[in-house]
């Protein structure tokens, strides 16, 4: 599963009941991550572990269950800004991957590490090990994609994306093995732009995926013209995309078989399929646990 | 003041009280000084600081009141052993600190500005910005003195005692200038060897204290053979030294000029001043605030 955060681990959460957890790779989307207070954060990395280990906060969709957040008000008083989010429990995750990557272990061994620590019976991998940020370029200068979209609450208008470092950006260790030898390789209902995008800017993994062996299947984040969450509509528009899954079948066509679109979203139907996309259209809201599980045994079996 | 931990806040906190706040400047011990998980640690430095600005947990003697400690058990969990203990408040003074250094800004201006942003109205320094590190030689080798102290509870023979780069430290901007000008300088109730003793290893700094100008004063940190708090008599009692006041008046006396001891200890009163130093008998019990503040005005008009 090409995967980004909050809906991706939704979508994951079902998945793992619809198959045996063991059986399931992820692989992450790192154009989020950054540096905050000195500490290196991997925000969709984080929101997967803490999903499929059952300790994220589900009701906020991000950080840790009834963590406390003593440290970020103390930081406040010490007169750091501090917009981003970052609860005590989450902390401890930041503070330890900082560490281990100044004693030089790869990105993905701590991923792996801090998984296995708690309890996470998927493999987890971040897309790369090597550089590879989302930079947001608006009316109001370019910007780390966290920062337009926590801190600026996605207000400015966006110009362009660029993914920087994806050019030397090689997969990390086992990415390239996952995708090919999977029975299905699913995109899950995440940012084209900003969660799945960074993945595939990495040339090896975009190249992995073209070549036909496994199931391809992709499903829309969108209904209609709306993302379901995140800034997806937004960063479309910026870029002079149409809001639509017809959008996500351009973009995905040479790489994906089949998009699952919602029920709604049926009358586009021919003009996917006119881009050589099976289509298949199935309620993809995701409100409970059963319909996360649903949804997940409609990717496996469409 | 010449400054350590637990026992000088207390002092600190009556010697505050005594005189205006302002017109306090302390100069802190940092050879506990340590990295613990990638973050700068300044035990003393923040006993102090906290104590100052009336938030520190008076009754463990260090961090912050009422603080939470889900950070440490989550990096519990992570696999990390913490044998440190870091609250989540107090945790954001390391991380300011570790990332303010990371930009290059000086240990003391750093310190001033957590100090000022506390509220604490009297200086804090730190002894030297250089690097200086307590290092117990033991049975069991040579360690950290927090490792020697709170790792392993002071367990370990004590063979030796070496202040790391203590030669080429240099007092922190402020230090000297304090020390010449100060119509008193006191050397707080802490431990010779631990606390005061990587003060004076800064060369220059006892240099200053050895010229005659204000009033040097030491309150004693022992009572009898035993040390009020912390490993004073441990240590003393592993390089030979006896554990006694007259001790105290044997590593001083070319830098104070009274030496205040507790009353039960009024017996060897002659031996101190056999060499060179006046002796006060007080009591130097500091149970509650009353105590702190009446031991304070002690020094300051001993």
């Amino acid at each position: 599963v090409l995967s980004g955060g909050t809906g991706s681990a939704k979508f994951l959460r079902g998945l793992c009941k619809a198959v045996p957890p063991e059986e399931v790779t992820v692989i992450v989307n790192v154009g989020d991550n950054t540096t905050m207070f000195g500490l290196y954060i991997c925000p969709d990395v984080d929101t997967i572990t803490y999903a499929l280990s059952g300790i994220l906060d589900e009701e906020r969709g991000w950080g840790i269950r009834s963590d406390s957040f003593n440290f970020l008000s103390s930081l406040r008083t010490l007169g750091l800004s501090a917009w981003f989010n970052l609860g005590d429990k989450d902390l401890a995750t930041h503070v330890y991957r900082t560490m281990k990557l100044k004693e030089n272990v790869a990105l993905s061994q701590i991923t792996h590490d801090i998984a296995g620590r708690l309890g996470v019976r998927s493999r987890i991998l971040p897309a790369t090990d090597d550089f590879l940020e989302t930079r947001v370029l608006t009316d109001q200068g370019e910007m780390h994609l966290q920062e337009f979209w926590v801190r600026w609450r996605g207000a400015p208008a966006v110009k362009g994306i660029v993914y920087l470092g994806a050019d030397r950006a090689k997969p990390a260790a086992g990415v390239e093995d996952a995708l090919a030898s999977a029975d299905t390789v699913i995109l899950a209902p995440a940012n084209p732009i900003t969660s799945i995008g960074p993945i595939l800017a990495v040339k090896r993994i975009r190249e992995t995926l073209q070549k036909r062996g496994p199931r391809r299947v992709a499903v829309s984040p969108l209904i209609g013209r709306n993302a379901v969450s995140g800034p997806a509509g937004k960063i479309m528009s910026g870029l002079g995309l149409e809001v639509s899954p017809v959008t996500l079948a351009k973009l995905y066509c040479d790489i994906v078989d089949t998009l699952i679109i919602h029920t709604s979203d049926e009358n586009l139907k021919s003009d996917i399929e006119k881009l050589g996309i099976r289509c298949v259209v199935a309620n993809i809201l995701m409100r409970d646990s059963n319909e996360e599980k649903r949804l997940a045994n409609h990717a496996i079996t469409a």
